[in-house]
């Protein structure tokens, strides 16, 4: 206890103790001094320090595959009993044996398929506690712990600083909004209100008296590429003036942010750390993926429009909260 | 200054001062102790005291239409010079002979047609100027003043009196989210963010280089009865313990307020008082009306379940801002 009060105090002197003294920390240093002092031209006022942040592959891991490719994955075998037919039929027949090439090959809409046979039918509240047990007991296969421990520690602290000065911190995710919901607040400190994300439907039914939301098999929304302002504008209703990704799907979200007056800050992380993590782009050379693709023409525009390239490798001290402990 | 200082201390002392001392009063009281005393079971954390309010005919009036209506004739009018086909073609031809009646008769398609219409092709920063132009310029036809200035000062305490115990406050709306969003801050003290709505869908472009989201002839969501629960599901993510209404749009929300566990607090105001606002119904024999229908059935529900019915006429000491001064 004596050395966790000790820890929480260094903390609390230096709020980005992960953070590697680059250039990258001193951005964002430099950033909240300038929307935070009254007397700078750039200063903004606490109710508009929108800060905006995508999920997957920017506050936690994506790899080997999304985690909640993963949840789908393990709800299709908890199903199958009920579903004999997909022991013949694509993409259920891949993921019951363990085939993920074929799983793969079935491509952006099997997944749909997947996600939505596998997350429909039920209610919200039995959703929420399916996601809940499940995030509790799943282990992440590398590193063999809870996906809720993969989170990346220099993100927990930069989330902890912008709201230490006032802001207001969102999730704008490709990931299910009532995926993520269950988790956000104990782990990101953020609330359910403040979660964009993409959903499907869902319908109120009155059953034995008893009002409830059923998830239906149909898309509401996706919270992806240009759908990430146009959820930023639904939801939120103001613009950023800060907002953090790491990929293709992120790329409008910043250029909306951008687009605003004054200072703004706009930051991807790249994973570029194939020891302590991942490495993958296909930019600069790293490795293709179909899990959190940053291509070669996000790096250049990045570069072009002064957009921060986060680099694990360097700007990261540690990755995990375990390994800052 | 010193009259006003005077009002305000007052004011703090009494957080209700414009509501009677009547059973309606002593309901909220003893709702918001019961969940803010941590001694009490029906003890609710604060980041789960959520309070959701409509807002046309719960927070600012409706009558003698609701005041987006008022706004989207006023936008076909000064359309109407790039329109010459609106002379001959109903809805447009209704609203430009000022044919009340004919525009009535027209029914929610036409009316939808003419929100449609005077809402979308243009960016949602243009419309967000456009609406805050008109509520500047704007004034009721009775009370000639803005309608910014037809809220319910009782409802303001009462949102006030919320926010005090640590209440987050939502508005969850029928109305277009955007056509509330521009002056929520300002008169209600609800940012952008915590406002629920119904939505026309956007659409992300890149013109000469910067970003901006047009807005679409097409229905994105509407926001009222099942939508509301579906609404508060979507972006809030969390069942309020308290709801606030005063028409059939707001059953659902109610029940589902209602259905949750521990302490609740339903409300629907009822405009009562012809006198100093207005009264209809039909509910008790009071005239029936397009905008904000409180049928019986409602009232017989409200009677069963232990929903608070606010009577404008007895429930409240003043009605607009002005009158309370
Ligand atoms: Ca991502
Ligand atoms: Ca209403």
């Amino acid at each position: 206890i004596v050395l966790a009060l000790a820890s929480s105090s260094l903390h609390a002197d230096e709020p980005l103790a992960s953070w590697n003294d680059t250039a990258t920390k001193q951005a964002i240093v430099e950033f909240v001094e300038r929307v935070t002092n009254n007397d700078l031209p750039d200063y903004v006022a606490p109710e508009d320090r929108i800060a905006t942040f995508d999920n997957d592959g920017t506050l936690w891991g994506e790899h080997p595959m999304y985690t909640q490719l993963a949840f789908a994955i393990d709800r299709v075998k908890a199903l199958a009993p009920q579903h004999p037919e997909w022991k013949t039929k694509q993409p259920f027949k891949a993921v019951l044996e363990n085939d993920l090439p074929a799983l793969a090959a079935s491509g952006e809409k099997g997944l749909l398929e997947l996600v939505m046979v596998s997350h429909a039918g039920i209610s919200t509240a039995e959703f929420e506690a399916i996601v809940k047990d499940w995030l509790e007991t799943a282990r992440h296969p590398r590193f063999k712990k809870r996906y809720t421990e993969m989170t990346f520690q220099p993100m927990l602290e930069l989330l902890a600083y912008l709201r230490a000065n006032d802001f207001k911190t969102f999730i704008v995710s490709g990931g299910g909004v009532e995926f993520m919901r269950p988790m956000t607040q104990a782990v990101y400190g953020i609330p359910p209100e403040q979660v964009v994300g993409s959903s499907i439907k869902t319908q109120y039914e009155v059953k034995d008296g008893k009002p409830m939301l059923m998830r239906l098999a149909e898309i509401d929304f996706i919270d992806d590429k240009t759908g990430k302002p146009v959820g930023i504008n639904k939801f939120i209703g103001k613009r950023p003036i800060a907002s953090f990704g790491n990929s293709a799907g992120d790329r409008e979200m910043l250029q909306w942010t951008g687009a605003g007056d004054g200072a703004r800050l706009m930051m991807l992380v790249f994973h570029d750390d194939a020891e302590r993590e991942y490495a993958y782009g296909p930019a600069d050379g790293l490795p293709d993926t179909k899990f959190g693709t940053f291509p070669q023409s996000l790096m250049d525009e990045a570069n072009e429009k002064g957009w921060h390239v986060i680099s694990m490798k360097n700007d990261w001290k540690s990755i995990h909260p375990a390994d800052a402990e």
